[in-house]
């Protein structure tokens, strides 16, 4: 009789190479090791390898980046959502695409089950195993980190002489971090008391403010109905437009946040998050939304921001409500076409143009003097009924005084 | 038969100095002139004397810079209250202060009225009247920009040669500017188009950041109960604190936005402010509050601080809402008390660190490996019952398939 | 030269036949008359004579009730819109209608006016001239209830009789009412004191309770995503639906509410208002969705329900946001298909069975006992997790106790 | 050395007379039963002998029903809380208190563990356990049916035989119940089909509307504050109050809803809910708010009813911001004063006539014609700013049409 088998989310490193073993060793499954590049910039060419001397029946490398930005980084960028006012969901948002891609290859395979290295502490066990229940609810989902006795890194060493595991044995990593095409994240180490100030020699994507240039950098983004399309007048695809940017902002010191988050799990962790390229992404797109959308379509948006942000952060992207919440920035964002000039200075990001063939700014209202389009004597009959329910207030006030 | 009486909000200047006159050959009324300093930086020592001068039977100068701290700008802040997530409202809240000292004033005078000088374009006619209907439902307002036949700086100085107004002939300002203690705002000129990037000639009270120093300043806001109550260290009054942080922001370069707002009257304008003080206090509130509020918690504030900007911006102070929002906030800023050290450096407002005797940030919860509090295995049944709609609906979708 | 057009919104009536000869006297126009019928039960046939015999130059009378119930109705029934709570919009989603309406006539007759006789102090002004701006900002509006020196009816029974203007003498209504085939509405006479309780005898398309049958009515609507398509098993058209639960709710006593509501234009108003099959429609409809959307998405989408109302009440129909919400509803709208059994007995509608394709309802996990799919014990992980805020909570307050 | 003590929480029934035991036999502790009598309607007399008869070491009967109205019930109908639009929210806010009566009592007697008789399947085990950690997190929290192997009332009964359990062997329940004061609810049985309409027999508060009486009776409510504080003239106590409106609205059939409910614990279920009294109060204060409270200050407070409701249903009572929400309810409450009449009849609750000293509904500003305090001229400058932004956004699509 053949063996169960289990679709694996591998990544060649030491925690996942044990997972694959302990997976054979404890369940007897045959394992499939999938590695979906998302921008992690790993050494891929020799994952494949990896994973089949580790024991793997089959091995997948699946480049995503591009459908990464298109379809996940995007959508969410013409959302405004963020978690949290600051968190510009770099790892939230990878983990529902690449569980998707696990579904699909355990589809495809005929896998019973699917494993992730994700621990028990975290967000991303969440955000991986709600996306597998809800696109099958038939897969086991194995968490090993939940499961097993290992408890360290030594011991996970440990494991891997103890069978064999082909490992490089690299220096301990101070901060555990997670990279993407949009994002790079530190948490640990010295930032675990929120007293402590980073240090910016961890920086990968940025230069620290003060060693960028002493002048200022100008980029041009160009949006077609909300979505990024050209940087400085050249149209480039998706993927190129965040490598493109993150290069330049990273360059200017722009895109490091540092905050206290509350994870979904219940307890708040602190973050540092190198985001170059999104930061000017995400100012570009709010100033250009600025000019084109009205007061209470704004109002209202804002609403759905959060909501989307606390959707993607939670793992629920795979649902009606992020579909519904889609069609609804969609919608919106037909006039979300137009140009913004950013200047990136030493780790300022700043919008200092921006214009719209749908720009809701129009100079005949506003301009001091020119009353062909506006009667100022409108503003009388505005603030009574506006004010209405004061006075209608301050009148039966009276009227009990009395 | 006496004549009745208006207040007049007075500032000195050619606008005011004009209605006063206007005032008195219009409807005949006695004018009371009062100047309320909120911070405007004006020369208060002859304005009273400007005021008789011109006409006036009495003239008042208030000091009542204090005041709009303490009983206006803290309680913004601690509400956390924004107009379209960058305003810091230095004018709006600054609106109901100056109406609400009219009123009293036209209450102890007996007068019949309050006039002022705002136009019929903007938010602060919208933000006077609606605090004087508030108060007093009986008093005319009589804004005269919206009534009479002057269109502009040069009718004025007309009206004022025809009637022997003392005036001291400025040169004109290229921008209309508010200034009080907690920022200042640049419109009009060439900030009316907005692809222009505005010239970092007009700041005053903010070096631009190319022109900072080359290395940091650092320094450290202490809350009690979410109002700011000591810098570095030494207590200060409400006034001193923002002076201060005015001070060493401005400095370094921080606290310039420069935004398209939709104003209330309907129509979208763009501003250039400078809130040098106040963007350290927002950027230290907000972290603090990060440290010792719950997820759903600051979840549930953040729709507050939205409403609560709208009302503010809208002129809405005297309301039953605010109040209420108020004590909503009071309750939460309980344990919004500790400490936040503030980096500045070219236009960077960074927080680096943060401390609180309520922080809810447990690093024994988040460390890895330390699992004595925190029990990995809950993650399992935690994932699967926050994901249990979402596996219904899989398999609700299955059963349908078939 | 020949003379500009006006369009009138012309109903037969007496008011709206003054205000046609008043705008021919006071402005010279040529008048257009126009009535759009959308359910008031008028005698139309009529009315295009009366017109012309007033003086109109020329006169439409267009059936618009079967788009009124397709495109304004049943799109505000599926956002679950409602105004503060109770009112189901049955007037404000007709005056967008009808204002469409007469922008598209005026633009094609090439009129450059529209007029309409809604007074100064309600709602509907507001609805009818926001749309005209939205649709056609170059048409001027005039709305003569607002401008000329008519008081009353009696007043106006003089212009016509001054006029020549050929009016029916009716009695006079104590009531000021609004009808189409969504609602009836009675404003005025002693409703204005909001004590007094109505008196049945008002009800035009409801039966008292205290005189509907004394047993029990059933009727079953079925819905496709979202929007009712059939009654008792028989297809219907849209209008005819509603129709039909009109007879059947009214005459078991189903539908009247009596409200006190805060119109737009700030002062508060008292109203009785029948909407006999609309609240079945409404009752059935939330019913079928509690069934079909799960907890997090029923939560948002009364944020949705809340804002949709608003913006059908305030006459906001054509706007990009109002569009937007309709995307999202869609959407949503996708799995709110199933049949819903209402019991409608003397005023009581009271939905008494529902079922769906689409049901997220699931025996199997409700039931005590059955744990196959349901493991008791996930619950304990769920709850540490879910209540760890609470917890970490309490342990920061004892250690502060110390 | 002596045995550890767990408080339990104890009715006498069957299933917590096993519990009973079995911790003494599983964990060889000495248990402390607790009655907290909530208004279960149960026969508190012989609990206590009952309890000590089993086993227990010491029980408690406490009687938390004036408690539970005033300190519970009132400020969540103050609040307007409902959940999921409908549900009173009955057995929510019994849960916290009870919790925090047993917390109490084990701090008192030294117990190291609490322990009740909710299933894994349910709400209260969350509401129970998030109480608990919320006010002594060092408490142990012993929850059997999510441990022991009994899976059905067999099991128990089995349980109960072999370890000598003095049990009143009564016929099965077909409905799973739960009752106090405020409210009684049925689930199981038939109604977990949707579509099965429920039998009216199971009503124990309330009349079916066919059996009610054939005339209306009416009632009038008072108000202090948002407070119910009168019935009819007469002063009564909060318990009182909600006792008599049970009476009276139950014997006219009012207050029952039937509605499939969101749990927490993410299934869907079904329940026939009888809150007679509830309703009575909660339309006759919503309507006094319609009077009292402005058209803003409403709308936001929807947002505030919406989270409380979530709060209670989510048994998160004990929460910083349940306590934020009640200081902004008791701000706007501070006019939320006078009195309702309400009619019932037959199933009918229907708010007939509201008035208050602080009513914002006023005659001289509605009444047409009367123009003294209301200028219908005014409406015109309103329109034209409330509309502005359409007229923009029509403007720059013709613009951009050319």
């Amino acid at each position: 009789m053949s063996k169960e088998k289990v679709v694996l989310a591998y990544s060649g490193g030491l925690d996942t190479s044990v997972i694959l073993k302990w997976l054979e060793n404890t369940y007897q499954y045959e394992v499939i090791a999938v590695c979906i590049d998302v921008g992690q910039g790993d050494d891929y060419s020799s994952v494949e390898e990896k994973a089949l001397k580790t024991g793997a029946v089959k091995a997948y490398v699946i480049d995503a980046k591009e459908e990464f930005v298109s379809d996940y980084i995007f959508p969410t960028l013409k959302a405004g959502a963020t978690y949290e006012d600051d968190y510009l969901l770099g790892t939230s948002f990878a983990r529902p695409l690449i569980a998707q891609k696990l579904v699909e290859i355990a589809e495809k395979e005929g896998a019973v089950a699917i494993s992730h290295g994700a621990t028990g502490k975290g967000n991303d066990q969440v955000r991986f195993e709600a996306t597998i229940k809800a696109l099958n609810p038939n897969l086991k989902i194995i968490a090993p980190w939940r499961i097993w006795d290992l408890k360290s890194r030594e011991d996970c060493i440990d494991y891997a002489t103890q069978n064999n595991i082909p490992i490089t044995v690299t220096k301990k990593n101070i901060y555990s971090r997670d990279q993407n095409v949009w994002h790079l994240s530190h948490e640990g180490g010295n930032l675990e008391d929120p007293w402590n100030e980073h240090d910016s020699e961890i920086y990968q994507l940025t230069v620290p403010p003060e060693k960028a240039p002493d002048s200022p950098t100008y980029v041009e983004v160009e949006f077609l109905n909300g979505v990024p399309v050209a940087v400085d007048g050249e149209k480039l695809s998706p993927l190129a437009i965040v490598e493109t940017l993150n290069k330049v902002a990273g360059a200017n010191g722009v895109g490091v946040i540092d905050i206290v988050e509350n994870r979904l799990v219940g307890m708040k962790s602190r973050g540092v998050y190198e985001t170059p390229g999104g930061t000017v992404l995400f100012q570009a797109h709010r100033s250009l939304e600025k000019l084109t959308l009205d007061r209470m379509t704004m109002s209202f948006k804002k609403i759905v921001s959060e909501n989307y942000g606390q959707l993607v952060y939670d793992g629920l992207w795979f649902t009606p409500l992020r579909e519904a919440l889609d069609q609804f920035v969609d919608s919106l964002s037909q006039t979300v076409t137009g140009k913004v000039r950013v200047k990136l200075y030493k780790g300022n990001c700043t919008v200092v143009g921006a214009s719209s063939p749908y720009s809701l700014y129009n100079e005949e209202f506003v301009t001091f003097g020119a009353d062909e389009v506006y009667n100022q004597k409108d503003a009388e009959g505005f603030i009574n009924l506006f004010a209405l329910p004061l006075k209608i207030r301050a009148i039966m006030n009276e009227k009990n005084k009395k």
